[in-house]
């Protein structure tokens, strides 16, 4: 592990994993459930819908469907979700609706005072596998200051492909190892650290719920670990 | 042509042009090669790099080069250029660093101010053929405030092509005529339009430097016709 001070130096982009590490999808997708339906359990239908997710991009990188946005992803999830919720009377309009909850998820406490700080000394954009659409309007509506909207879109392929973290790399004409990938999941890091990035390790206790604590104590091979983006910040003396 | 005020309302996304649109390319190319070389003609200098970018992408859009981010084809018209300006002593270092300028070009002076009034009412982007880490550089130093940076390099095509004026309604998922292109060129206005864009035409007479005045007399097709950022502000009530 290089000492902070060194990657402080060496670094120029950050690049950040979105859903959980910079905003709480679990408490505004249960928010939102419960607004249209109150007697819905938010917090399994928020955990339900997330889990969908991982399965829908193997379909799509094992070819059996082809280039898909995860806006269109979630929507076929939250199709084959709402009956177990007793949710199929939903209309198109109110399906449609709640599928663009994922672009009004509220970010954690931390993030825009942690990214106004770093964005002052690095070039901070996101990595997600989020379309850019859907970031875009994340962004927007949070106050989130992104340099820029990376994502899955841009490289069709989603993360932990190679293209994508090599892809951060390649757009701003940089070495891997001056750019970090900053993610509160050990998969998603350790697939950067494969193609030679740096990594920071963010803690978020609370990605699933109270209910469901996620354990957040260190694992080797990172280069940093942070309880938050303002406690990054400050190890990387922004 | 509808009414400022119907286009106001119904428009998202404003996408701007960026190279002399929201930036002067001429006077900062000038101010950067006679920085190294006081003898140079900067202003001929200037406008014979630029001269070069258009049929360079036409080469690439031919077939006769892969597919080329604008960094290297700017990269391969300074090397043919520098012999006419006595400059083949630049070395490569030099010679990157001056190519760079692409990525420090300044600002016109209501650029700011126009685009931060204009975001807070619609979302706004860039759609230009310079590549993503150009832009992000740009708008890092010059402040630019996007919502997000689109590019040439995400659509893998050129401007005019039908793929980026489409593609940014698509990232979006909007109707074209929910878009609007902001451009102080009529051709990439006409090709906007006719994908079904709305157009807006920004003035910029000194784009090619004082000594050659452009004429920026409405032409009939656009929604809008405006003298700087802030005036195209004004007019969309923002």
């Amino acid at each position: 592990m290089s000492s902070a001070k060194d990657i402080a130096d060496d670094v120029r982009v950050l690049a950040f994993d979105i859903f959980g590490t910079v905003v709480d999808w679990h408490g505004s997708i249960a928010r939102e459930v419960q607004a249209i339906a109150p007697r819905v359990d938010g917090d399994a239908f928020a955990r339900a819908w997330r889990a969908g997710y991982k399965p829908a991009m193997a379909r799509v990188m094992a070819g059996e469907q082809g280039w898909t946005l995860i806006d269109d992803l979630h929507r076929q999830i939250l199709d084959s979700l709402l009956p177990q919720f007793g949710l199929d009377r939903l209309d198109e309009a109110q399906r449609r609706q709640l599928n663009r909850a994922w672009h009004r998820l509220d970010a954690w406490p931390d993030s825009v005072e942690g990214l106004t700080r770093l964005k002052r000394h690095y070039t901070i954009c996101t990595l997600s596998n989020g379309n850019i659409g859907l970031l875009t309007d994340m962004a927007k509506r949070a106050g989130l200051p992104w340099d820029c909207v990376l994502s899955a879109e841009v490289f069709r392929a989603y993360k932990p492909d190679p293209a994508t973290y090599l892809g951060v790399a390649r757009v701003f004409d940089l070495r891997p190892d001056e750019v970090m990938l900053v993610a509160a999941h050990h998969d998603d890091l350790a697939g950067a650290r494969a193609c030679g990035l740096r990594t920071a390790y963010i803690e978020r206790p609370l990605e699933f719920g109270a209910a469901h604590i996620k354990d957040v104590s260190p694992q080797p091979g990172n280069d940093l670990h942070a309880a938050s983006l303002t406690a990054l910040a400050d190890q990387l003396g922004c």
